[in-house]
């Protein structure tokens, strides 16, 4: 099946706004085993939009767009693919009646204007939008499918997980399992040699992605049941953590630091942090992770040794050039200060004392702990625009590791 | 003139990447005063490339390419414009040359297939590409223009700032000049409300944008002469600036950050901070900002009542109600403790402790200076998830302002 994307909207050609709903669709399309070839965006024109939907039709067998649905003239996607269709449009007495309520529970009259949005086709269902007052439509029609979706992506991606997807499986006759499997402290290229083996493999798919947390594997299994596809991505995944151990990190929606916060509070563990090189970036995410009221104390951030020395650092050790010891010394006392069970440090090269002959980007990090008998520190490095956060990474990644070592 | 953006890659139609060059070149042809009627995207695959090229030449009177630049076989678009125009490729003597010393300074010898992208049809011209290897094309032909430029958006933003904006700029005759001023503190909505009389100018025009850091208003200016341009938007800038008078904070590039810097630096002051509701993002904001050396002093983040009393709060005061209370002794304590001369407090009503009688997202910011004369704790309230960054750009934009006053 060739699938094609249309994004409608004024504000999308104007630059206003990033079209981000295409390249989710793209990806979720990517993994259905079904092909897109084209996508496009119009604006609110109706001869253009015509026209971009007549060649979408004709070329293509599942056509997927977003926006142009809401309640006013501008709102043109119902029209044009009414009038592709050559059918005409009425409205629907059930949807009509859930806006009213949309708007009753909400202790306001619905505006004359919505009725536009019960309308529908013959060919037309509707799908309903929980998230907001533009239903979607699906529609069927001579072998070909036309998906139209709202624009705010919050509600797309509810339409589409819940609706769209679901229908779309059982077309396809397909069920699909997607897994994100999260490494961290290697390079993508070597992510990929050690995978050589198994990325050939047409299902399940592996395919890499870099971010700044790490090297994501995305695992996508395609079978005749949801319960077959799963056991393909779990023996998948086991074939992936025998290759790549200890740098797998986490999964799908995981982030490093509520892996941390998930391992801390397991053995019962609390935490506090101090930073210089980092800035607070460290202490920012911990201090802003959902549910961390149970493991994180608190962070310093000190920008100059005065500080550090201020803070309690011994004086002595405040200017030395040995960061490796101001780290561990940053990690004890802020572990102290804050009576945490684990204190961990971060110290690095800025290159704005280059006579120290450190390369810029150089980092230390403490981790220092009596109830887990941890007192190590690390080095690494790296650019030093991203090891400015990367180090943050680099902190939680060794902790967790060195917790459940 | 009507223009048309075409993205070329299959990473695109994978998902892969997110495309921001469409956005970027969008917002670029409408301050150009360039109608873009179509954007699509198409894989590394001729036929569809071909078909695309030909209905945007059929269409369009100038078409922006992005992508296919590449040495490879799957490279396709010098082919497929070649292919269109139905002219022949021949290798340029002096772009080649180009090329032997791009690899040459890089101690490399030009592999054979980088030889494709030496070629030019006898309609196009070659536009540099110092950051990289693939030239661009600037195509004239039958009263239409194509720009085929890199993928890479570091690539392109170079070459259509430095060559295709200059040529476009001399084809339409005109010179466009734009500033982007920033405010806090007041919704969208009265932002529009208040500028209502400005906004129906043709030219210099108004846009405004909604930020996590305040509303933007782009100025855009269109004339014959840069001078010309950039005198209309220095006078439409003093207009807003009458009517939104110290909601504004910043122009163009500046952050609020950078801003709080700026102030602190003039008047010879340095800061710290202390934060509980926001959870270092302040602290972080700062602590990552370029040249804070000069008055960034470091941040404390506590989480809990028992780590700010052993930061050194007042224990009567830790688990008071009365948060702007502790939100001022914490502001006073982290000047002290860290020698600074301005102490930033931030306290909020989260939500896990109910029984204050806040509403989840009401927050104290303090701000506390004896050099200044600053003694001032405010409250403001807002969306908690909003607020838990939000705060900390109040606190920015308070700090601003009052040194300033």
């Amino acid at each position: 099946m060739k699938a094609e994307i249309v994004s409608i909207g004024t504000e999308l050609l104007l630059g206003e706004i990033v079209d981000t709903n295409t390249p989710y669709l793209a990806t979720q399309l990517s993994v259905l085993g079904i092909d897109l070839y084209f996508t496009s965006a119009v604006g609110d024109n109706m001869a253009r939009l015509q026209g971009v939907l007549k060649q979408a039709w004709d070329r293509s067998d599942i056509i997927l767009t977003t926006g142009g649905l809401g309640p006013t003239q501008d709102d043109l996607t119902r029209n044009a693919i009414a009038e592709l269709l050559g059918e005409e449009l009425t409205v629907d007495p059930k949807i009509k009646q859930d806006l009213i309520n949309f708007f009753a529970q909400r202790g306001l009259e619905m505006p004359q204007s919505n009725i536009r949005q019960a309308m529908l086709i013959p060919s037309s269902t509707s799908l309903v939008n929980p998230q907001g007052t533009a239903p979607g439509w699906w529609v069927e029609k001579e072998g070909r499918i036309i998906v139209a979706m709202p624009g705010p992506p919050g509600e797309m991606h509810y339409m589409w997980e819940n609706q769209v997807l679901p229908r779309l499986q059982a077309k396809t006759g397909a069920a699909i399992i997607t897994r994100m499997v999260k490494t961290f402290g290697v390079s993508e290229a070597k992510v990929d040699e050690m995978l050589a083996d198994l990325t050939p493999s047409p299902n399940p798919t592996l395919a890499t992605y870099a971010k700044l947390d790490g090297i994501y594997i995305r695992i996508a299994a395609k079978a005749g049941s949801e319960k077959e596809a799963r056991a393909m991505v779990d023996s998948r995944e086991a074939d992936v953590r025998a290759i790549l151990g200890d740098i797998i990190w986490g999964l799908d929606d995981d982030t490093q630091e509520a892996v941390a916060g998930r391992t801390l509070l397991d053995k019962g563990l609390t935490l506090a942090v101090a930073e210089s090189f980092t800035g607070g970036f460290l202490a920012h995410m911990l201090g802003t992770a959902a549910g961390n009221e149970g493991y994180f104390k608190g962070g310093l951030v000190a920008a100059t040794s005065e500080v550090k020395v201020a803070l309690g650092l011994d004086a002595n050790l405040a200017d030395s050039e040995d960061k490796a010891e101001v780290a561990r010394a940053m990690a004890v006392l802020t572990r102290q200060k804050m009576g945490a069970a684990v204190g961990i440090g971060i110290e690095g090269e800025s290159g704005i004392e280059p006579e120290s002959g450190m390369v810029p980007g150089t980092v230390f990090i403490a981790i220092d702990s009596d109830e887990a008998d941890l007192h190590v520190v690390q080095s690494y490095s790296g650019r030093l625009y991203q090891m400015k956060r990367r180090a943050a990474y680099y902190a939680l990644f060794d902790l967790v590791k060195l917790l459940k070592a």
